[in-house]
């Protein structure tokens, strides 16, 4: 099972990825068959292609993540993180919880936010 | 569907309960079956016997709950927040995660929480 420290360094260098423009970075702290649900309600994306996609939009999309306060570990194989997007007209507030794989990579990705989490 | 606003104010009545030092307004949000797994990692207790000595043991220790970010929702059952349990020699800071049934109660709770999320 991945160390409370591994899945931490891993949530953080995921933010910081993100908003260093470099998507790859980001996709790389996934499994090759890891699902994202963001938002969690909408039918989940799969795989390394698909996660790809996603995060590359996502990140030319200009949006930047502020972490809201430190990110949790558990006694399990599972970390959270509470943050906010910010885009150019809009703010989302969002918790992720991301599930590791034995090899330390994540298998999945839940994003918790729904339209009340929306300020423009 | 339980609606956001629904599920954000079930949690914010779960904070106001705990601090209230009124565990039964806290074991009311539950469904019968409901499981709690706190921390993520530990196996889950199960019903309302077992969330009824949970809670009423977690509010006598004197803890107090503390919102760090506003709640979120999500476009399905599920609702998050992260906040810190204030106890008079430490804090645990940590992310609950919440699913709802049909009829509006919490059907699973899971604690994301670490020693790592422990300051003494």
């Amino acid at each position: 099972m991945p160390s409370q420290e591994h899945m931490k360094a891993a949530l953080q260098a995921y933010v910081d990825g993100f908003n260093a423009g470099d998507p790859a970075a980001v996709v790389a702290l996934f499994a090759d068959d890891a699902t994202i649900e963001d938002p969690v309600g909408k039918p989940p994306i799969t795989g390394r292609e698909a996660i790809t996609e996603f995060y590359a939009g996502n990140v030319a999309s200009g949006a930047k993540l502020s972490l809201d306060t430190p990110v949790r570990g558990s006694h399990g194989n599972v970390a959270a993180m509470a943050f906010t997007v910010e885009m150019p007209n809009m703010r989302i507030r969002v918790i992720d919880v991301m599930t590791f794989d034995e090899d330390g990579l994540i298998s999945e990705m839940r994003a918790h936010w729904g339209s009340t989490d929306v300020e423009s």
